[in-house]
């Protein structure tokens, strides 16, 4: 089916504009103003379907809840037809459908996860994060009885953990299903879905979930329904994702604080030391120094940096709002920033600072570092790339604190300390022909082009499950950027729940004929 | 008096072998053999006399308490035939007292304190830092009924809060008056003795006090009788002290911690660039690179370089207790790095480190200094060459937090939050003639070179009252140097108190004829 069928859509998309996608003079989808008639008359049940998926406690650690929230999810996907079985896993069970399609020949992977953030309700406006609540978005006040309305504002906004990370998007689904449904028309791949109650605790089960359920894993495409839509409200593509290793690096001073007069000008001091080695490692102009950090990375093609300029960005706007004039010099356009791997310090230490702080040469000051990685630069080469600067500044690298025999021998003495083995980066190519039929679809169903973005700077905890599996992922965004993800007062816009159903219809109809 | 006497002593000294003392084949001195023969017979009760002083709690915040030793110490002073006033301040009083010498055409100012730093008796061996206890230094264990004991194993320590910081030199100067009246000798010089009640508060009343107070106060040489002596267990002379200024230098990078993922590369970051600037203030070698730092400061003479070449010093054994293989290349010699001032990073602070560190790019990054400052170097210019350095490498500098317009218009912002006044050095020639004096009687007396120090590296409260009074000034550390000042388990050196006695005798004997 998939073959005969792709004319329609594809031929939007020619390799001459690269990965852009002509909007111009093409038919109408004929089943978008069914569906958006659909979701018009359907607020009602689809807000309600949420707030009920909401109202149950979903943080990773409370595991009897969330195999509370499992268990509803086996109903809501079995009124849909598809067949549901819970994966069980060291940690939390993964909940996985599975919807057969008559005549698909594509198999889709969708990924979402029903777990949430830890909650500190004191920071909430609510009561209690999972007693959801609607607020106008005019006066902020509650609207009451949500319930019984038939219609909302789209600037409405459902106020609970996890309304936007990540439960919507598996509302969304359903609803598109329903819609679809209703409209007539059938998806035109089969569907897999696999649901994560794991990812806020870095999804430590998907990667050996892999070994046991390889079968029922299995895709062509891996469409993971997860983050926020870019700022812009237009729809959403990310081909990837950069991956992340954190390291501290921690340099030795004297066995314990000495007095700064008595020894002040003699005892080295490491807080000074250390700022030499950071300083040694990156520019005023944000050039990162250290020997080969990116190795590997070919330059990026025409076609690729036309896409990264496409990308909608108010970089005024965006520095503006951090209160920061300017960006890095080496840097000046965020998408190319995040290209390239990282290395920043997201903290230092050392003795004390303020009206507190000790006369002193301190003992010991650390830098604690994490890497932004590409998949070029993978966790181990980049933390090996510091040990060899840090060596080559002089410094003996020790795996814990220094004895006594290496400290008489040693001048110089640094320890790093990894944590984890790090997240790996993935990135699909967009020129991937399943990425272009979903580009395309997005682009012809909303009719807008997608922002498509080449990577996310951030890291995702699916990477690995996406390299384990071996097929091409990308992810598709969908919630409001403002919705305080992973923080207190998590919400939703409502127009993006609804959009949000015809973004998941347009996937479940990517390479269908137009009419 | 002092003219027609001073020629026993005074030829000992001359210039040709700069400040050192020669030691030859001088006459012994009259008194010392009796002076030491009092001491040895009058143990119990000069022991006595420190444990009763000892046994009165005496934290500077505690007003009713250092009154209190104040009314004990006037009743020490009385019985020795001092007229005593309590010198009433702001804080606690100035225990002030005044001994006529007939004859004598000098007169020495000098200073202890009585109070003592606060106490966590948590810490402590015993149940009351203020309950002193003397312990054998072989098993340390409490030696019963001390009190008792009329002679003392010169090991043995006393343990309570001030042991030896610094009311022991307050006894010490009691004892050496009785001493040389038990040997029919009297003080060469009159005495003024100012004790103050606040030093471990940072002498807040001295320097006010001297208005009111200048004439009592007026002497020809100050003797600062506080400190530890030099752990070679040479009798010691310092002739200054350094200062001290503080300064915390922030760095502002976004108003918040922006995500490192999502902006990590385009955004820069504060902590990076504040390991930027330290690491443009001070080399690797330990080199200061601050425009002017040591300006004003004129080489050392030969008799200066003498001088601290003199001073008996096991580097390696000091290297090794702290666990640090080599000093700063600048400064090789300790006594070398003391004589400039310091720039010191005492501590460093940005977001977190560790396992609970976020990714993040933080707001802001913190480096607490201390300046270790030379006569040449007051603070204020110390701080303007700060100043002038961080602007030299673009940055704006703000008085507080940077507001939206100051953050649109500079892209490098840094702080400067400075801590009080700062304490100012002080340095006494050693040349002067009264310092010459007091060193040749200390080694007459002691029959041996003292430990000479052009400074101490650290800061003493007092430095802002001798430069207030005007008239030269030297510290005579007399107590064990590990007795754990400012810390839990405090102590006294039994065989220091009564070396000090000698101490005091001498500086009281300053240039009276050998017999």
């Amino acid at each position: 089916m998939k073959c005969d069928l792709r004319g329609g859509l594809g031929l939007l998309f020619t390799l001459a504009v690269g990965i852009s996608v002509v909007l111009g003079a093409q038919e109408p989808v004929a089943w978008v103003p069914k569906v958006r008639a659909w979701i018009a008359a359907h607020q009602q049940p689809v807000v309600r379907e949420l707030l009920d998926l909401l109202a149950r406690p979903n943080v990773a650690a409370d595991r009897p809840n969330v195999r509370r929230n499992a268990e509803h999810l086996r109903g809501m996907f079995e009124k849909r037809g598809f067949r549901v079985e819970l994966l069980e896993t060291a940690g939390n069970p993964l909940v996985y459908g599975e919807l057969k399609v008559p005549d698909a020949t594509r198999t889709l992977l969708i990924y979402s996860h029903y777990d949430g953030q830890p909650v500190d309700p004191t920071g909430w406006k609510q009561p209690d994060p999972f007693t959801p609540v609607v607020r106008s978005a005019k006066d902020g006040r509650e609207i009451p009885a949500a319930r019984d309305l038939t219609r909302f504002d789209p600037e409405a906004r459902i106020y609970a953990r996890s309304a936007s990370d990540d439960k919507s998007p598996i509302v969304m689904m359903l609803a598109a299903l329903d819609a679809l449904h209703a409209a007539g028309t059938a998806p035109s791949s089969n569907i897999r879905v696999v649901l994560d109650g794991e990812e806020e605790a870095g999804s430590p089960s998907l990667v050996p979930a892999i070994a046991k359920y390889r079968d029922q894993l299995a895709a062509d495409l891996m469409v993971i329904l997860d983050g926020p839509q870019h700022p812009s409200g237009r729809p959403t593509i990310a081909y990837g994702a950069r991956g992340i290793a954190r390291v501290d690096l921690t340099v030795f001073g004297p066995k314990a604080g000495v007095h700064s007069g008595n020894y002040g000008n003699w005892i080295s001091n490491p807080a000074q030391r250390l700022a030499l080695l950071l300083a040694s490692m990156k520019d005023d102009d944000g050039r990162i120094l250290v020997n080969g950090w990116n190795d590997g990375i070919e330059p990026l093609t025409p076609e690729e940096q036309s896409m990264l300029a496409a990308v909608p960005e108010d970089s005024s706007a965006m520095l503006r709002a951090f209160g920061v004039s300017a960006p890095e010099k080496a840097y000046p356009k965020l998408q190319d920033a995040l290209q390239y791997p990282t290395l920043n310090v997201r903290g230092l230490s050392s003795a004390f600072v303020g009206s507190g702080a000790r006369t002193i040469i301190p003992d010991s000051a650390t830098a604690s570092i994490d890497i932004r990685l590409v998949t070029e630069t993978p966790a181990g080469a980049m933390i090996a790339r510091i040990r060899a600067h840090v060596a080559g500044r002089g410094y003996h690298i020790v795996e814990g604190p220094p004895d006594d025999a290496t400290r008489t021998a040693h001048a110089k003495i640094a320890r790093l300390t990894i944590f984890g083995d790090g997240t790996a980066a993935f990135r699909t190519s967009p020129m991937n022909p399943q990425a272009r039929s979903l580009a395309a679809s997005l682009a012809a169903v909303h009719g807008v082009e997608p922002v498509q973005l080449r990577t996310l700077g951030g890291t995702v905890p699916i990477s690995p499950f996406i390299r384990e599996l071996g097929f091409p992922a990308l992810l598709v965004p969908t919630v409001n950027f403002d919705n305080n993800q992973h923080e207190e007062n998590e919400n939703l816009r409502l127009g993006n729940l609804f959009e949000g159903i015809l973004t998941v219809a347009a996937i479940l109809k990517m390479d269908a004929p137009v009419r």
